[in-house]
C-alpha cells in the first residue's frame, strides 16, 4: 500500500470553495467530505441543511432537495449546494439545475476535485499516459447489467466507479466481452482520506486479492495499464 | 454564451497546492495558471523556474526538466513541480516520476482542478448525467488519425483535450466513423478564465460556428447530448 501524507479532510476542497462557504447563509450538504468542510468554514451563522444518507436509512428524497435550494434562494440568500468529489460526475446535478432554472433563480456550477481523477493519483500513477493510457473511459458500475462493457474494449483505462459491492460480477462481464485478464487493476478505497487502502492485482486476481477487505466502498477501480506506473 | 461570474487565476487551486506552494524552496512550474499560483503563493525566498513554452520557441526537454527536479531534490529543497489542471491528466507525469523514483527521491501526485471535468462545468452543464450520459471518454486530439474513433462510439459522451488545432479533421474522422453528426457539441476555450468563450452547436455545425473565431487552444471539446442539460 502507497504511504498517503497525511492530508486533512478539507485539504482538496478548492480555495474558491472554500470562499463560497465561508460566504453562504444556507449550505445543503451531504456526504464524503462535505461535512467536515462545513464543520471547518461555515460562517457561525450559517444555515446547514444536512441532506445526505443516514447508514441504511433512506435517504432525503431529490424533489425535496430541490424544493430546499429554490425556497431558500427565493428568500435572497447566499446558498451553496455542497457535494464530496466534483459535480461534473455522476451528481444527478441536473435536475437540482431544472428546478432552480425553473424558479428563475441563477447560479454557478463551481468543479471540486473527484475521485476519478485523483484516485489513481493517490495510488501512485496518473490516470493517462503517452506509452499504455491514451485514453480513458469513466462510467457507473452501480448496475452492471444494464452497462454495454464491450464499448469500452477500445479505450486503454477504464475507471469504475461506485462498483464497491458489485466488482466480482463487472469482472465476470468483462472476461464475457473478451477483455484480457492480464490487464491491471487497482482498488482505492476511501481514496485520499487518512483511511485509504490500495489493492493492485489483475482482473484475474483482483476479486480474490479484495476478498478479506469487508466493504468495498467508497472505492474507485482503475482496469488498464497505468496501474503500472506506480513506484 | 455562459457568463462567467468573475473567478481569480488561482481560485481553482486546492488548499493542499496553496500550502504546498507556501512551503517550497523550489518551484518548477509551467503553463495555464501555474504562473499565477506562484506568483500569488510562493515565498519570496524561493527559487522559480519556469519550464514551460515560451511563444512559438521550442520548449525546454523534458530530460534537462527531470534533471532539475532530481538535482534540487537531491540537495534536500522541498520541491513542487506545478503544472496547470490535473497531473492525472495528459500530464507526461510518468518521466518526472521515474526519475525520481531511479534516484530514491519520495514523491507524491497531488490533484488538481482538471479542465476535462470542469470545461463542461463552466460551460453550464455536467459530464455525466443519468438520462443522457450515463458514461463519458476522454482522450487527446493532438494527432487525430492516431485514433481508433470507432472505439468510442458506444459511450455517450467524448472529451476531446488539444483538439485547438484539429477540430474540423476530427469532425471529418467522426462522421468517417459513422457518428449521428446531430450530436452536440460544446467547445470550451480558455474555460474558468476571465477570457472564457463558449460555443455550442451540434458535429454538423460545429466546424462553421468556431470558424471566425480564430485559433481554438486552450480548449475542451465535449460531444454528447449532455451539452442540452445547460439552461
Amino acid at each position: 500500500m502507497r504511504r498517503h501524507c497525511g492530508s486533512g479532510p478539507t485539504d482538496y476542497l478548492t480555495i474558491k470553495a472554500m470562499r463560497l462557504i465561508q460566504a453562504a447563509d444556507v449550505i445543503v450538504y451531504d456526504d464524503l467530505g462535505a461535512q467536515e468542510a462545513v464543520e471547518e468554514f461555515a460562517a457561525p451563522a450559517a444555515e446547514r441543511i444536512y441532506v445526505g444518507k443516514r447508514g441504511q436509512k433512506q435517504s432525503i428524497k431529490q424533489d425535496a432537495i430541490n424544493e430546499i435550494l429554490v425556497e431558500h434562494c427565493s428568500k435572497g440568500k447566499q446558498v451553496v449546494r455542497l457535494k464530496g468529489g466534483c459535480v461534473s460526475v455522476f451528481s444527478r446535478a441536473s435536475s437540482e439545475m431544472a428546478a432552480l432554472a425553473e424558479a428563475g433563480i441563477s447560479f454557478e456550477l463551481v468543479p471540486g476535485i473527484s475521485s476519478t481523477l485523483s484516485a489513481p493519483l493517490f495510488a501512485g500513477f496518473p490516470v493517462t499516459d503517452a506509452n499504455c493510457g491514451q485514453s480513458f473511459a469513466v462510467t457507473s458500475a452501480h448496475k452492471p447489467e444494464d452497462t454495454q462493457w464491450r464499448a469500452f474494449r477500445g479505450i486503454d483505462t477504464l475507471v469504475l466507479l461506485m462498483a464497491g459491492s458489485t466488482l466480482p460480477r463487472v469482472v465476470e462481464l468483462l472476461r464475457g466481452a473478451e477483455w484480457d485478464m492480464q490487464t491491471q487493476v487497482a482498488v482505492v478505497r476511501w481514496a485520499g482520506t487518512q483511511d485509504q487502502q490500495v489493492w493492485k492485482g489483475t482482473l484475474e486476481t483482483i476479486v480474490t486479492d479484495t476478498a478479506s477487505a469487508g466493504p468495498l466502498s467508497p472505492c474507485v477501480v482503475i482496469v488498464g495499464n497505468v496501474v503500472s506506473l506506480s513506484h
